[in-house]
Order: C-alpha cells, then sequence, then structure tokens
C-alpha cells in the first residue's frame, strides 16, 4: 500500500454518445489530454463523473477504458459510491477486478448513517476488497458529514490512507491539514473545492480534485508548480484566472434544468468546444445545456484565454 | 391500468437472517401478517424496507416473495429508487418482470435534479416499463421536492396515477386533496406520515402507507374502518394509540445508531417481539437495536397493549 | 392565572399609514372585525403582526389600542418576541403595563440556544413579570426548536401555560395534543398552521391561531363552531375553502420581495380589498404587494366568495 | 467618507460583571489590549459581542466607552444588527451620536428578506444617517445571504464601501476579492473566518475581522505583517497556531449550554484567563462555560504559548 498520492487529481467528466452511450473514443482523448497536462492522477466516477447516475455496467466500462489508457502512467482511483455497504461492495470489487489502485468512498446516501455506522462501512469495505481507500466527505450530496474524529481513527488504524474533502468548510479542512503536518505526515488530504486550491496547497494540502480541472489541467498543473516553487504570486494569478472559468459552472438556464447539470454539463460544454470530447450529452434524467448556454460557456472560455474569439 | 388503490398500504419491511441474508420465511410471514389484518395494498421496497441499501438481486427476491404469497389478494406496488434515470429503469423492469401492478418512483437522488428533470425521469419509466406509477415525495431523503404543479401535470399527462406524500407538509398535503375533491377524483393520494391519518382520511384522502402499520396492521385497517363508518371518536382513540407506538422509532442509542436505524430498527425489533420475523437485523452499514432499546421497544408495545407484560 | 385559552385566536395584522405610522383607525376596525365574527380571543404582535420589525414604541401603540378596544371581552395576548432576554424583558413589562393578559413567547433569535438556556430565558421572564405565557415555537424563523421535554418542563413547573405550535412538525403537535388529553387537561395548545385545523381540532386541539384568520375570521369560528357540534362534514367544507383564501399568501412577486412580505402582504391586502384596513403598506423593509399581486389576492377572494366578482 | 479600512479588526467581545452589567472597566483593558497589539480597527457590537442580547443603553454604553479610549487611534465601526430597518435606524443614529466613524450592517433578521427588500434597507440607513456602511454577510445567523450581485449594486451606487463576509463560502469570498483586485480596488473586503486568513491575505483580502483575534490580536497582527512583508512560511506557522487556539471555541459542555455560548464564551474565558478582563459572564440567555469548560480552555492556551503551565 505504498501508494503515493499528491497533486492535481481531476475528478474526470463521463463523455456520453448522442443517445447516451459511455462515448469511448471521447473519454480516452480526455484522459490523454489531462495526461499530457501533466496531472498527478485520475479520479474515475467522481461526482464531476455523474456517476450517480450510471449503471453498474457502465462504472465498469468507464474504469476499463481508463485502465486501458493510464494505468502505469498516473494512480487511477475510483469511485464506488452507492447507498449501502453490499452496493458498494459490488463496485469496489468489480473496480477492483479492472485494475484500479484506490477506492474513493463515500458515506452512504439515503440512509443518513451515525459516524459508527460510517465507521462499519469504511471497515467492511477495507475488508473485503484488497485496495487502498480514500474518504471522500461530501455532505451536501449523501447527507451525512464525516467528522474529524471518524477521519483520524480510520486512518490511525489503516481504513483509509487520505481524504478528499469537498464539504466546503475550509476552517476544518485546514483544521485536518495542520493535524497531517504536526502527526500524520503521510495522511493524502486533497482538497475538492477548487477556488482556493493556491491557499490551501500553501498550507500545507496534498493537492487538489478540481473539476474544472477537466476543463483545464494546464492551469491546475501551472498553479501546484508554482506553489512548489514557491512563486506565491503566480500561484495566486493562476488561480484567479482559474476562478474566472468557474464561472461556466453558472450557464444553465435554472428554470429548466437542475444546478447539478448546469455544474457538469458546463464542463462538458467546455471539453467540447475545446474539441476534447464530441458532445454535452448528460446522464439521464440530467439536461444537457442548450445553444444559448453553450455560447455563453464559449463566452467564458474566450475570457480566460482558452479559446479564440473566433473559436 | 384500472388499478384502485386506497386504505391502508403498508411499506413493507425486509426481514434479515443473522447472516444478513433475505430471509424469505420472515418476509412470508410479514405479508401474511399484514394480509390476515386486512390491509388493502402492500408496497414493497420502501424506504421502510431499506431498499437503498439492497442489492439488485436481493430486491428481486423480495419482489417475487411477494408475487407469490400476495398476488392477486391485494395490489402489489413496487419501490424503484435509485439514483439516476437507467438505475431505476433496471429495477423497474425487474419489478414489471417480477409480477408487481404498480410502480413507487421517487426524484432520483444525489444529483438534485430540476422539476423539468424529475419530470422527465418519470415520462422515461412509463414510457419504457408498462405499469402504472405511484409518485413519491420524499424530500428529505432524495433532496428534491415534487412541485403541486409536477404532480399535476405528471398526472393529467397519464404519467402517474397517484402519490405518496412523506414530505411532512400536511398544509401542501391538504391542497392536494382539496383539488382531488374539485377537479381530478380518481387521483390516489396516499399520506406517508401515519401520526395525523384520521384527520387526513376525514380530510378526503385516499390512504395511508403508514412504516408503524408493519407493527400494528390491525390498529390501521381499524382506524380506517372507523373513518369509513363515520365514527371519527373511534378513529380519533385508534391513531392515539397508534402514535403512542409510534414511540418505538426513538428508542435507539444515537450516540452509535443513526436516526433511520433507530425507526426502522424499531419496527422490525416490534415485529421479532410480535413473533412475525425472526431477527431484528438491518441491511449494511446499519446497526440492529441493542438489548436494552429492545426492552424499550418491548415497553411501548405493552403499554399500547400490543404484547402481555409477560411477554 | 386562571385564564382559560380555546377557540379561534387570531395574530392580528398591523395596519400602517402611507408614512408607515401605525393606523390606528384600521386598527380598531380590524379588532372589531375580528370580536364582530366572533374570535375567543386576540394575539397582538406575532409573526403576522410584522412585529420583528416594529419598533419598541410602535408596540406599546398596538398594545394601548388593543387593551382600548378589546380588554375584558376576549382575552388579550402579545407577542414579546426579540433576540435576547433583557431585551424581551423590556417588551413583556410594557405589555404588562398596557394591560394584556398574557406573554407570548419564543426562543431568543439569532444567538441559537440550547434547551437549558431557552428553559432559563423563559423562566427569567416568568419571574420578573407576572403575567402567564404561552411559549411559541417558530423553528423555521427563530432557528431554535422548542424540545417536547421542554415544554413539559415548563408546564409542569408553572412557567408557561400553552403552546402555539407553528412548527410545522403536525406530528408532533399531535403527540403532544395526546399527553394533554391523557395527563395534563388544562394545557393550552394552539396550532399555527392554518390548514388542518379540522383535524386538529378534531383530535383535541385546543384552537388554532390562524394568520390567514385575519382576512376571514368568520370562517374559521364557523370551523370551530362545526367541530363542536360534531358536524365534521362542515368543519371539512370550511377547512377546503379557508385553504383556497390560503393562496393569498402566494401572490407577491418572488422576483423582487421576500416570501414573508408575500405572505403576509397578501393578507393586508385582502383586508384592504374587504375594507376592513386602509393600505397594505409593510413594515420596513419589507415591501408591498405591487397593483397586479393585488388584482390576484382578489380573484382569490372573489373565488372563495368573500368578495363579489364586480368588487 | 475617506475612511481606509485593512488589516486585522476584531470584533470586539462585551465583558460584564457578574451582575450582567456592562464591565466598563474590563473593556477598556480589552480595548487598551487590541490598541497595544496593533490591530488595524476595532468593530464593536458584533455577533462576537453577543449585540444580539443587548438593550439599546447598554449599546450605547459600549460604543460610548469605545469612543473615550479609542477614537483617533484607529478606525471605529459598529454593528447595528437588528430585525427590521426602523429598528436598525435607532441603533444607527445612536452610533453616529456617539461618535462612530463607520456602521456594519446585516440584513434584517427574522423576516426573511428578498435581495430587493436587502437592497432596500441598506438605502433607507445611508439616506437617514451619515456614515459609511460595511456590509456584513453572516446568513447564518440572519437567514438571507447577501448575493454578489446585491454587494456590487450597493457598493457600485455608493451605499456600501466594503464588505465583512461570514458566509463561510470562500469560493465565492475569492470571486468577490478577484473583482475587486480587477475593477474596484477600493472597495474593502473581510473575511469573518478566522481559519484561512493567510491564504485569503496572500489572495488579496483587504483584511480579517477575527472573533478569536479577541484573544490574541498579536497573533494576528504578526500573520498579517508576515504577508505584507513576501513572509508566506511565517504567515501560515501562525495561522496554524491561531487555528489550535481556536479550539478554545468549542470547550463549553454541549449538553447544557449552546454552540454560540460555548464559541463566545471560549473568548471570553480566554480572555478572563489572560487578566484582560474580569468574568466570563455572558448576555442573558446565554450561559457562562463552566470550571471544567475554562479549565480545557486554560489547556488550549497553555498549548499555544499564551499562558504558563502554571498559569
Amino acid at each position: 500500500m505504498a501508494l503515493q498520492l499528491k497533486g492535481i487529481v481531476p475528478p474526470v467528466a463521463t463523455p456520453f454518445t448522442e443517445l447516451g452511450d459511455i462515448d469511448i473514443d471521447s473519454l480516452e482523448n480526455l484522459i490523454d489530454f489531462q495526461l499530457d497536462a501533466g496531472v498527478h492522477g485520475l479520479f474515475m466516477l467522481g461526482s464531476t463523473s455523474e456517476t450517480a447516475t450510471l449503471t453498474h455496467a457502465k462504472r465498469v466500462q468507464i474504469l476499463d477504458t481508463a485502465v486501458r489508457k493510464a494505468k502505469g502512467k498516473v494512480p487511477l482511483l475510483a469511485g464506488v459510491m452507492d447507498s449501502g455497504t453490499e452496493r458498494v461492495l459490488e463496485h469496489a470489487k468489480a473496480a477492483k477486478d479492472a485494475g484500479i489502485e484506490a477506492l474513493v468512498v463515500t458515506a452512504p446516501y439515503y440512509i443518513k448513517p451515525s459516524q459508527e455506522e460510517i465507521k462499519s462501512h469504511f471497515r467492511q469495505i477495507r475488508m473485503e476488497v484488497d485496495l487502498p481507500i480514500v474518504a471522500y466527505d461530501i455532505p451536501v450530496n449523501v447527507q451525512a458529514k464525516l467528522a474529524p474524529e471518524t477521519i483520524w481513527e480510520l486512518y490511525d488504524e489503516g481504513t483509509v490512507i487520505g481524504l478528499k474533502d469537498s464539504s466546503g468548510d475550509e476552517g476544518n479542512f485546514r483544521r485536518l491539514v495542520i493535524e497531517k503536518k504536526q502527526t500524520r505526515p503521510d495522511f493524502a488530504i486533497f482538497t475538492g473545492s477548487e477556488l482556493i486550491v493556491d491557499g490551501l496547497l500553501i498550507a500545507g494540502a496534498s493537492g487538489s480534485v478540481p473539476g474544472v480541472g477537466n476543463v483545464d489541467p494546464h492551469g491546475f498543473v501551472r498553479l501546484w508548480n508554482a506553489v512548489q516553487t514557491g512563486d506565491h504570486a503566480a500561484a495566486v494569478a493562476e488561480q484567479d484566472r482559474l476562478n474566472r472559468l468557474f464561472q461556466i459552472i453558472r450557464q444553465g438556464d435554472l428554470s429548466r434544468i437542475g444546478t447539478t447539470a448546469s455544474a457538469l454539463g458546463g464542463f462538458k460544454s467546455a471539453l467540447m468546444l475545446r474539441g476534447v470530447i464530441a458532445t454535452n450529452v448528460m446522464g439521464r434524467p440530467m439536461t444537457r445545456l442548450d445553444d444559448a448556454a453553450v455560447a455563453r460557456v464559449r463566452a467564458v472560455l474566450v475570457d480566460v484565454g482558452l479559446l479564440d474569439a473566433q473559436g
């Protein structure tokens, strides 16, 4: 379990064909695009990947593609999110069989588990599937928070190796970073918030899992490198630019589509406009961005220098 | 699609063996227990059934059992809850194949869909699986509310035949009942709140889907009959007793288990104490009630006359 | 402290002049309108009265008017809501001085007190101001819930005489009603939800504090009387009509005004249209309904028979 | 209106005597303690000051003390929080009369205003009281969010000069900082989150309003100075130490006192232990920390070097 995780690890989007099948060609392009940018790992089947909408069979297709394209180049992580331990175990075993190197595990949703039940969930998965686990804290979607005490207990006993924090509670994140620095140097702690990565890296975070990193992995890698070399002004400038890019998540028509579809559809529309994937089709019942919204996404891409005005 | 739904339709609990398998014998007993009490329908795979924790294979086992025991005696409904349209379709087709007569469909969870996306979800299921659909509004678990406008649009176009309302918003429920009485007499509208069923039936609701009805279906059938015969004092008295019984949901040790496990585990512990099912084992990672909690459940059963003090 | 509270006790709206002063003439008319309808008490300075926006001086003006017009005719209650004990005490002493007969006390807002702090708050007020207290549970506005245990402890020790429940948790309300019937017959328990008053009265509630009762007190008195005489069909029919009237709260343009202003402004616009008060001016910064919204309110009044179509 | 705001501006705690009066001596000491540390402004009557619990008279006492001790040394700001425009105007006029130099204004609470109503609120205050206004975004207490569009509209028209952001939404804060840097250089933007001040200052924020700065203003001033001189490693180290200090907010016994009382009582207990103020008495109904909790606060102070172990 000597897996070393750090740096920029984008949660890879899931391209679909017009018919709603996994678009394997586009997924391969997207993986290449990330690898070419120099990302430090790939997180397949995250929230950004619309995983909650995907059947088991489609999840396996995606993992097979990722392993085929990227295994041995960067660490490959896979989300196994679902609403109960046995269901997660089905995904976890499939991920292991596919050749994935680490699992990313949330609290089970719908059932609102206690901290003890959450710990039991992680332990059962660790016991039955021989892969390192990164805990994934995303209470806004799973309606249960991973308490700091839960995380440390699971880490200290060897159940998890790290954390992807998408809680939006940056004060708590910073507190965990401090404990890492003081007493648990090997704890891998990633922020899922892409908007203040500069400050969190300067403070000692292990890395970032930026959804918008799908669209501009080069930018996030430059941000990472700037912090590594101590050029904080450059890191801040890059972050500022990436935050302007982040406006692509707000271009959907919310009288029609949900905020999740607007955000993830913004990423996919931008990737389509950049020529990386073929369509901005979403996992049902989420709705793709319409032409007007795609035009607004295009304007943001032009603004941040990712597309020519003629584009 | 002449399915007529009304009356007491309990969401049937899911008994497990000590090893966590579906306990088919106990499930058969539980179904018989409900039928003997005179319930007017059975809702398999509801929230009370811990459906979110169940693998597809286990869901099918439960439906097969229900069809074998109850088909032709009362209408058989099945929940098909999941986090995306394609995943729900897998469950819905299996329910159709098993011989179920109506689907109960929630908004997909995790992804926080818009009303338009919710409508698209229901329509897709209706189009691909030829079974009547009851909409299931449970925002506290799925994080999306079925707006009244959504419900009427889906009903008026023939996508759904009714509603199970577990929103906890009784004012809104009453508003829907009024619209049923005024303009849509065939709309089947069930409350999922078991605590004020008397008043809601008097006001014109079609029926109730009471989780605690698992434990005392006879009581709910008496309540239903009292309202039908205009004996409101008897209905209120029965409701008062059932509400005292409802205290079984609060007996779990919340420093250890979640509120969902406490509630559903209260139902299962009571059924175990009444000799209907064999264990109070829960779907993982939910934790069963411990001995002290079971003793508290027993005391409630004694208090409401469902168990002898010597019990 | 032999104050007996039961029946329909409307939370009286606060009429303003065009300049934003308390419109004493309109307030007197409104009080007469309520008394003529036969209401069983008056609750001044509730949430419906826009109390949170009122200066101390304006609150005193309102109480003086109520005492002058209604003292001795029906019990007079006054809300004393504020964000800390000392601030509430200032209001409570003024209410006592004005001649009010009972205080209505919420948990203090902004500071998110614990149950122990809430109890301390109620006890301090009871100790320093010699008036009976009705607890007012309205967590959606004060961000703190009065737990059932808190209510019973305060009642059993003599700190409060009853409860106005605006929690929206009707199951919990029913549970309190059952405990009243079983062990505490003198506990005065009022629902602040106006939409299922019929069922709650049939179940044993002491009465209702209906905001929309401002607009149609006669309807609520008829509903009360129907339940007293056992004519439940008439009670349900009256409730159905009142619930249609309740649509007046949803006529504001929410792109411009808040939901509170839409609801309370709906009441005031209806009272204006019925000729009871002079304007629909709101306590700043809440915004009055515009002409289009007032026209929609008028249509609802016509629909439920409170205004002629020529109106 | 040439008031220039930047740097460390602590929200000054409110010391009470054992009898619950404002402890003027302790307040003077506390102000001196802040000034000696080199803070860049003082924010009286913030949330940390327990302002919501304070009568108008006590608020005036506090402002008079602040003006007497600090006027002319650093900019003096005062919160005027309340639940309606007229009530806030009473406080605002008193603050102006006392000699305060800028108002800090939240959305009015309890009534849940719309953005238009919030703007109207700010404009009314600006029109009637001739003092610059800093907007204060604290949705967790006032239940209304200041939208970015609202802030910019109020800033661009001259109604507000800046923002204190206690929303906990650091991504949104960063977005506002970027807009400041790009187009509105004079906009004063302060974070109310004390836990990631280092990163936010490096990113371009104007300063911080740290509640825990009451206890260790010297630490925050060192953090500020480290960022100004480009010594980011020192800034991070100071922030790490301050975050350990922040644990003083979690020492209250939450079975007894609320989280607000635990947090603010932690600040006051620490100030008492450091000899700056005389008691840790709280504004009613908030409860002071008990001896066991004070001992835990002491242990934190020792851990971060603010107290000797013998202490």
